[in-house]
């Protein structure tokens, strides 16, 4: 198991209407293979950020099975507009 | 419940170092009021990076109880010495 991880910078003013489109967005990835997983939460000191953790079986359920998909397609128009600058994804292993 | 999440940069060569003294480290904070529970992973894109999260009862167990703390003075001292840049600590509201 493997969990990406992506601070979500917003733009200003849009952050109501990203929470409601990703709502939509989350059934997307939801039903991928190898998805176990996610959370989407909001940054105390920060209005305009989130942490998305999204719990992968493996790596290439996500870097191939899902980014090479009809369906990421689907997820970078709902939601890619959103962000700026746009996100670093970075992915981390098991619990030490 | 909150979530303080932190993108822990270790110096190089310290590494497993580092990975053996959080084990030691983790005992003070787990003792901590507040505390809910922990994970440290490490990156795979990159070998020197782990994110550290820690789930609180309320902020200001992490921003008070624990930083206030002289058991803090033990952390700082077992753990701050391995980062390179010291480390922005954020806070995570529920799962929207």
């Amino acid at each position: 198991m493997i969990t990406e991880i992506a601070i979500l910078d917003v733009k200003k003013g849009q952050e109501k209407s990203f929470e409601n489109t990703f709502k939509e967005a989350q059934k997307i990835i939801s039903s991928m293979n190898g998805y176990i997983s996610h959370s989407l939460q909001k940054c105390l000191e920060n209005n305009s950020r989130y942490l998305l953790r999204v719990e992968w079986e493996t790596l290439e359920d996500h870097t191939i099975g899902f980014r090479e998909s009809s369906e990421y397609k689907q997820w970078k128009e709902l939601l890619h507009h959103y962000y700026e600058p746009f996100p670093t994804v970075e992915h981390y292993g098991k619990n030490l």
